[in-house]
């Protein structure tokens, strides 16, 4: 196993990605490196360089593809947050926030074409690694409209809502960890176990994040998730109490429509109460069981991994 | 020179192009499909099909570059239309008019990834292909971000506006020619003289535009060009009359403030009596006769060609 300095990585990610797009009109210099400097958690493109690692190379033949996903990533950001009409992000105002909607829309377009860039300067496996990541934009996107269409559905099922995270988070993750192993190897099967290992991490962390949702506050989030919780919006909690105590669910929301904190508060009582905040914890260990068992059944659970999935695992912001 | 059947070549990336995306969520199958069955005149995918027929390739093997660069083209004219407000295209509402502003964001969004699927199915230079088409998102990106600065200052070059319109319009016209080529040859000169033509062409394009835009009415143009006119946008001949008869532009443009009719009238006028119409139809023979000589020069000017640029050179609408 090739030796891993992952602070080392991640402050020459953060350094890189400042160097991405310094010389072009400022109305686009200006937002995406206001982007770029943000202070996300560069979950993504660590799981590229740990899942290079695994596959035996050394992280930093993974920088281009790390790069191109944190890149990626923040695309959708930018995007989904004029959808979803969020204004804060990171503790930071939004770019449609900040700037409007024409700068925002613009911003994502140019960032792809900049991701697609750095993509390039990956000396293996290009063609696999551009068809890889191009998926991964058209799952994200399909995700998104689901999502969106979420919205107007009366009745959403647990397993629809899962097929949509898989889609607009899972792939996204999956699709990291297949980059870092494919800027190594061409071998078939660590690529496509480190992705489905991503993929799963990816719906645990999207569940695991949709019951914060209820227990933090917006300064915790770093985001403005009461604007996400007053539409009602459809997550695994919710979905999972709707399935079974709907009338709670339904007095608690008319609470919420009066008082945010007093309904969140009934929720969080139903979803205790009746076991259910135990069975989505029991859920969430088990999808990272079986990540980590794709890889162990592949020799490619590293150390490095295991705590990966542990942090993902028991984060609490 | 291999045959070239353009009409055939036309009716195969027409329905081609609704082949593209049949089966995702609705909410984008619907709008990609609206907007890929739109009455466009597809002249940059003829230009790609032209330009692979110049290097003495059959013009079919050009077909996956071909879908790619009009689907590229229509996601710029999606996510512009949102920037620009414009609720018509080519005589149908706009996307975000017909749906909203969400949808049309992520109808873009995906038509992008389609695209760059689409580009993979090129059997030649795919590693070039990619790099060129990356190149052609980030130059549109940033003519669009300069023009839409524009906007909000008071003086504008002339030199300005044609540098704008080349990253705009031209470097797309000029990667669709660029890409018919490799999509043949490994030729270098070839490669670059073709796509050189193509950006003198949409430059040409663009100025003709500008000027057609003064002398038709709305329903001709199939868009809505009112809205622009209003928000007394940069063109290349406002600029030219700007520069030259600064005065009498602004009376005209106060007078369209409360009679647009009568505003485009004066203007029409002035151009006219000022000898600037004549020297812009000039500048435009100009521009197309430099990029049918750089043909010449590389032995490239097929007829089918020199139809192509006396096509763009007289077109009316």
């Amino acid at each position: 196993m090739a030796d891993l300095n992952l602070e080392h990585l991640k402050t020459r990610l953060n350094s890189d990605l400042l160097e991405i797009y310094n010389d072009g009109p400022i109305s686009l210099v200006d937002p995406i490196n206001y982007v770029l400097s943000g202070k996300g958690k560069r979950i993504r493109p660590i799981l590229t360089f740990l899942s290079a690692n695994a596959c035996g190379g050394s992280a930093s033949d993974a920088m281009p593809v790390a790069l191109a996903v944190e890149i990626l990533h923040n695309f959708t950001l930018i995007h989904d947050d004029i959808m979803d009409e969020d204004n804060t992000r990171h503790g930071k105002p939004t770019v449609h926030q900040k700037w409007d909607n024409g700068t925002a829309i613009l911003t994502g377009d140019a960032m792809l074409s900049l991701a697609l860039m750095t993509l390039q300067k990956c000396p293996r496996n290009n063609a696999e690694i551009l068809k890889v990541f191009t998926n991964g934009l058209l799952a994200v996107c399909e995700g998104q409209a689901i999502d969106k269409g979420f919205e107007t559905m009366e009745d959403v099922t647990v397993e629809e809502y899962v097929h949509m995270i898989d889609l607009k988070t899972g792939y996204l993750i999956g699709m990291a960890a297949e980059l870092g192993a494919l800027s190594i190897t061409d071998n078939p099967t660590h690529c496509s176990a480190l992705c489905e290992y991503g993929k799963l991490v990816g719906r645990a962390f999207q569940i695991q994040d949709d019951l914060l949702e209820l227990y933090s506050d917006a300064k915790q989030m770093g985001k403005s998730l009461d604007s996400d919780y007053l539409l009602g919006k459809k997550t695994y909690p919710m979905l999972r109490i709707k399935e079974n105590k709907g009338d709670e669910l339904n007095m608690a929301l008319k609470t919420a429509g009066d008082n945010v904190d007093l309904g969140k508060e009934l929720i969080r009582s139903i979803l205790e109460k009746s076991g259910l905040k135990y069975e989505i914890e029991l859920f969430i260990t088990q999808i990272i069981n079986d990540a980590n068992q794709l890889l162990t059944k592949n020799d490619l659970l590293t150390d490095h991994l295991e705590n990966f999935s542990a942090l993902i695992h028991n984060r609490n912001k």
